[in-house]
Formats: C-alpha cells, sequence, structure tokens
C-alpha cells in the first residue's frame, strides 16, 4: 500500500504541533513555567478529555480502565487491534514533548487511517503515571495493566507526593475502582502490536543527522551504591604513604568504569552520578565516600557482565590500597527487546521515505516495556534538541513526529 | 652540661600528666563530652590563671598582652630569654592534649631549669586562639604578635562565632586593650629562640616507632577549587562517545595528584577532600562538578609545582574530553623554614637520650609560623595515638612529653 505517497505531512505536523501546543495552554498545566501534570488533578483529567473527544470525533470509542488509562478503539472491545500509544502525565518540571507527543503523534496515526480510508483496526492507550510525579512511581499504569504491583503497593506503600496519602484513596477519590486493578489486564487484550512514539531524550538522532530512530531494545540496568572505608586524616600531615583515602578508589574506578563500558560496546553505559564524602573538608582525606552505579545496556549479558567486573575491580582496589569496599546493588531490571518483526517492518517503511533513520536502543525505560510481556512491541524515536528533556526548554519537531506517523501507518498496515 | 643524667624524667612525665588531667576537669572546659575552651570564655580564664599560679610559683612574672596572650618571664622585660610555650585553646570538639601540652611542657622546663639551678633566662608564652574556635581565625593571637592582621580585621571582620559579635567588643569586655593590638609585637622582644612542643597530630612518629619529632620546617599550602563544566546527560540514553562527563575529569586528577605528590617526595602531600557533584542524581551525567585541592610541603618550590602540575593538567584533561575546567586559588601560605642551629641542637640533644627520634616536617600549621618572622624557632612533636586529634579521642603520652621537656632543656642550655 503505497501510503507514502498520499499522506500530506504538512497537514499532519500542523495537527500535531496545534495538539501539542494547546496541551501546553493553562488548562492542561498546574505550572505557567512548566508542564506539570499528573494523575488526578484537575489538568491530568482535562488533557484524557481532550484525547478522548478527538478519538470520538473520528469514530473511536473511548473507555478508561479500573485506574485511570485512557483506552481509544475503532473496533468493538475483545476484536485484535494494533496498540499505539504513549503517556500524557509530565514530570513536575517537565517539556511539552515527553510522553503528551507520542500520544498526540498516535492520535494522528488514527486519524490518517481514517482519512485515507484504510480501515485498519487500532487502539490508543494513554498509559497513566509514566513519570511518577503523582506517586513517586515510575511506569505506574502501565506496571498495572502488567500486573507488576501488588495489591497492597496500591493500597499502601505507594503515596500521593503531595500530601502522602495512598494511590488508592487518591484513585478512589478521583472516582475510579482501584479494587478491581486486577481487570486492568483487560486493555492489553486483543492487541496484535504495539508501537509506542517517543522523544529520544538524548542526542543520538540530531548528533547523527537522523530524523527517526527505530527502537530494537530498551535498556536494562544495575543500580548499585559503592562505599569505600578508608581513614579520616589530617590533609597536611599525612604522607602520601600512610594515606588510607577513598577518593582515590573512587577515581580509580570512575576511570575503569568507562573503560569497562567503552570495551562492551553494544550499547553498553556506564555513570557515576552521586558522590558522597565523609567529611568533606578542604584539609582532611576523607574517612568514607559513597558513589553510585548506574550500568544500562540492552544485552543483559553484557552490562551484566560490566556491573560484575566493576563490584570486583572495586573490592580489589580497596583492598590494594587497604581500604575495605561494599558493593549492594539498589535494583535491577533487565533489558526487553522489541520485536524482530516490528521493528524490520518499520525499517523498511522508513526507508520507504527516504529520510535518514537509524536502528538503535532506547537507554531510558517506557511504558512499552510493560506491554512487552505479552504484545509484540517496538518504539520510534525522534530527536528532541540537544538532548534536552524532563524541562521546560524540552524541544521537538512536529515535522518529524508527523513523518513517524507515516512511518508507524506504513508499518501497521503492512503487518496486517 | 649533663642535663639528661639529673634529670628525674618520671617525675617531669607525672607532673605533666597531674597538668594535663587537671585542665580537663570541669572548671576547663565548655563541654563535659570535650575539651572545648576558647578565648575569652571563663574556663579559658581559669586555664590563663591555672599557668600564672604555677609560673608564680617558680618565681616567674607573669602578664598578658593587650588581647590575652599570656607571658610568663624569669628576667625583666627587655633582657634576652629563650621562649617556649604554645596554646592552650581548644577546638571544639577537642581533646586535652592539641595546644596545652606543649604549654605544660614549657611550663615543665621552666620547672626543671629552677630545680636544676641552671639559671637559663626563659620565657614561656601562651598564645591566644590558634584553633580559631571562637572567631573562627587559626593563629589569631599569634598572627596578632606577627602583625599580620589589620586593625580593621580585629574591629569589624573577626567576628565571635557565638554571638556574631567583633572581636574588639569581646576583648574589651573581658578587660583587655585592642585599642593598643600593635604592642603585642613586643611578645617577642629580646627571644633569642624558641621551640613549640606539640603534639604531632598525624601517625609518622607512631607507625615508624619514634617517641620525639625534630621539626625542620612547617609546610606551607596551596588550598584551591576546582570547577569542571560538562553536560547533564541522561546517564541511559547516552552513549559513552556523547559524553561530557566531569566525574571523569576530576577521576583522572585524583590519579594523577596522587601521582605528582608521591613523585615529588620532599613531604608534599596532595588531596581532594571536598567533591560537589551538581545534579547528583544516580541516572544523570553530572552537569557540573567542584572538588577542592589541598596541596602542601615544607619545600615552596616543590609543592608550588605540583600545584603548577595539576591545574595545568585539570585544564588539558578537560579540554581533552571538550569541557572546560576553572582552576581557583583559595589560599597560599609559604613554609616557614626552622632554624637550622637550633634544629640541629635538638637534634644532638635527642640523640643524647639513646631515645628513637626523627628530624620531620610539620604538615599543620601552627603558631611558631608567626613567631619565626622575627626569631629563631624550632618545633619538637610527640607522637599521638593513630594521628588521631581535634577530637576527645586524642591520646598522647607523658612521659614521651617529659622526654621532650628534656631535650628541649638541654638544647636551650647549649644555645646559651
Amino acid at each position: 500500500m503505497a501510503i507514502a505517497g498520499v499522506i500530506d505531512r504538512e497537514r499532519s505536523a500542523a495537527r500535531i504541533e496545534r495538539d501539542i501546543e494547546h496541551l501546553a495552554t493553562a488548562d492542561y498545566t498546574l505550572s505557567s513555567e512548566a508542564i506539570r501534570r499528573y494523575a488526578y488533578t484537575p489538568v491530568y483529567r482535562n488533557t484524557l478529555d481532550y484525547f478522548a473527544r478527538e478519538l470520538e470525533r473520528i469514530g473511536f470509542a473511548v473507555s478508561e480502565d479500573a485506574v485511570g488509562t485512557l483506552v481509544g478503539r475503532n473496533r468493538p472491545s475483545g476484536e485484535p487491534a494494533f496498540g499505539v500509544g504513549s503517556h500524557c502525565d509530565s514530570n513536575r518540571n517537565g517539556g511539552k514533548y515527553d510522553g503528551t507527543m507520542g500520544v498526540v503523534t498516535a492520535l494522528e496515526v488514527c486519524r490518517l487511517n481514517v482519512e485515507l480510508g484504510l480501515g485498519l483496526p487500532l487502539q490508543l492507550i494513554s498509559f497513566l503515571e509514566e513519570e511518577g510525579s503523582g506517586f513517586g512511581q515510575m511506569l505506574l499504569g502501565s506496571r498495572i495493566v502488567a500486573q507488576r504491583v501488588t495489591e497492597e503497593d496500591l493500597r499502601e506503600r505507594f503515596r500521593a507526593t503531595d500530601d502522602g496519602r495512598s494511590f488508592w484513596e487518591h484513585a478512589e477519590e478521583a472516582g475510579y475502582e482501584p479494587a478491581r486493578w486486577r481487570e486492568c489486564a483487560a486493555v492489553l487484550d486483543g492487541l496484535t502490536g504495539w508501537i509506542e512514539l517517543h522523544i529520544e531524550q538524548a542526542r543520538v538522532l540530531q548528533d547523527t543527522g537522523n530524523r527517526i530512530g527505530i527502537v530494537d531494545a530498551i535498556a536494562g540496568y544495575v543500580h548499585a551504591d559503592v562505599f569505600v572505608y578508608g581513614r579520616g586524616d589530617h590533609a597536611g600531615a599525612t604522607p602520601m604513604n600512610l594515606r588510607l583515602d577513598p577518593t582515590l578508589v573512587l577515581a580509580e574506578t570512575a576511570v575503569e568504569l568507562e573503560r569497562l563500558a567503552r570495551d562492551a560496546g553494544r550499547g553498553t553505559v556506564g555513570t557515576i552520578g552521586e558522590i558522597e564524602v565523609d567529611p568533606g573538608l578542604i584539609n582532611a582525606i576523607s574517612s568514607r565516600i559513597r558513589f553510585s552505579l548506574d550500568i544500562r545496556g540492552p544485552e543483559d549479558d553484557v552490562y551484566r557482565e560490566v556491573a560484575r567486573e566493576i563490584a570486583a575491580y572495586v573490592a580489589l582496589t580497596a583492598e590494594r590500597r587497604g581500604m575495605r569496599a561494599e558493593y549492594t546493588e539498589r535494583q535491577t531490571l533487565a533489558a526487553t527487546p522489541m520485536d524482530d518483526g516490528i521493528v524490520s517492518t518499520l525499517e523498511q517503511a522508513a526507508a520507504g521515505t527516504g529520510e535518514p533513520y537509524r536502528r538503535m536502543h532506547s537507554g531510558a525505560a517506557h511504558d512499552t516495556m510493560c506491554v512487552a510481556d505479552r504484545v509484540p512491541t517496538a518504539m520510534v524515536f525522534v530527536p528532541c534538541k540537544d538532548g534536552i528533556s524532563h524541562h521546560p526548554a524540552e524541544d521537538a519537531d512536529p515535522a518529524d513526529a508527523a513523518l513517524a506517523a507515516e512511518i508507524m501507518l506504513t508499518a501497521i498496515a503492512s503487518l496486517r
């Protein structure tokens, strides 16, 4: 089907831009300085209503699951359909594009399907609370759909950042039925596939001159803390050869982590983002240091080997210097491979447009990780300026999203 | 003069211990958990009174300068005398030995001079506010004596940690005449030499098995801050080759600083004690990092060359990684060489005791730095357990101080 030739990309870009700009106006954000939008606030309600109206306008039946994930379908529930969507909540100091551009582009896919008379069975999903701004829990809506939470989490453990009351209480107050949370799994029933568009949140596409990223995997990660115990001596009076300075274990570890991640290749990255020194005085050798490790990659074997090697390196380096180190993992999450068939179909569709694209993985987490449990999935990335995200300065080009809509629609049509 | 043979070291040690333990009782410290004693407090007044009584008991004339530095002499003012002493204030969470053991040992030197009928002309000084606990100004009393302050400092800039009122106001309230601060220079008039005993505050003597350190220089230092400006990207989504991670400049600099200080030798040390990362999140590459540099040594040329080399290294390393670094010096202070004649005389005296000693430099600053402006000086160190100082756990052996008193007295007698 020669969809590419008949789509008016400029009109798509204009509609995408109109939706995004509209959803950045006062009714849709709690802050005048940023997009601040999260579950069960009036501005979030307005946003869901906007999408519901737009979907109903093109003949979709719209509903919400037991906690507020929005679902729009052009086929009766239970019949097969192809899923598109993302999330429309933001982080608290957010921009206009993260998540929202994905739902808006999915909406454009649905519009084009009607306008071109393709008759493709489609289901749009806007997941709840991807950013965790409301309850400090990332991917919350998609984790509920994937049943990756417990009832105790929802009733007790997950509490609102604003007032400390439970997710459960807030959901009930907003008119939902959290007691029926297990039924949220039905959101994915009948999906034959899933494609989420998202801004890249990094600068790979920009720096390599590509307009489209076809995501073939979402990275898994190891988050860990390293504590090194030295001896807090006088910085002036303690000769170099009598020191137990834990700062040097940090230093050697940072250099080694960079080397290991580079050598591992295959998308592996390693970062030390948090450093705490005790006592932290100019004239005192540190007695203790803590630093974080964030090690990721699309291939579990590869980045986990880096984590193992750096843990061993830390222990050895501390010991060689007469100190003691502790490595403790905070959290690990396996990588999510995308579906080969959808990825290669998206690649063909992208190639057909003649626009520059690349296959890549996602270093950041996305709702698609939860969808992938049960549905063949893929993602499409568009560039965001200078990689800036989670910030009011976030910027992306609606023309790229229009191109992505065309590619997504072409792929879905081919996969039918 | 065969002083060594006739001194009863055990009796000296007992007297030193008695003085130190007495000055650790409730009348002499503001805290029951630590020694906390600083200028113009009642407990500091009590401490000066204790030394005044003990000095008067052995025929010394005792006075205080215009701000409260205590001076005891066994000759009329203006006649030549050899100086001994230290300070008897403490840091706020201090131990019994830092400073106080120096004054107590100087007092023991004066006592032995009488008991042995040596008739040496001696002057004991207990400097005010060495630790800076009262007004946040280290070496304050000796800097006033050395005229290394300005009247504006004393009237306005130096303010009490406790209530923010000026040093001037506090000094007047305590009955002193700060307006006559320039006359404090007379404290050093007529001094033919000066020896200060102090605990080492590090572990060189303990770890090398020596009871006495003969200090031949007090280290100078460079205190500096390094800022490195990177780019705060997403830790998961930013490939290793697209990063500007300032943490790696810190890491390479820490390793290089250790190498440079070790290679420089001659007592050079280099320390990174403060590290601040921004934003300091596990999943974010730092956008900016600040760290401190403390580079010291007894030879100005040597440690300053290390400071120059590390500043150049930081700039080059940042540039090589596509970042920008700033190196700014906070404070520099030149090294203070001790007087060769006094140092070698002390060495001969130490050798004569048959006890293990070593020549060394002081990495920490001391009042002697200010005395050295006008008077030939040296210092004697005694070990402190595990190098712990500025802490209630500070511990030193009165027997070592008694040995030091004997060595000091022998040297002063030889130098006459």
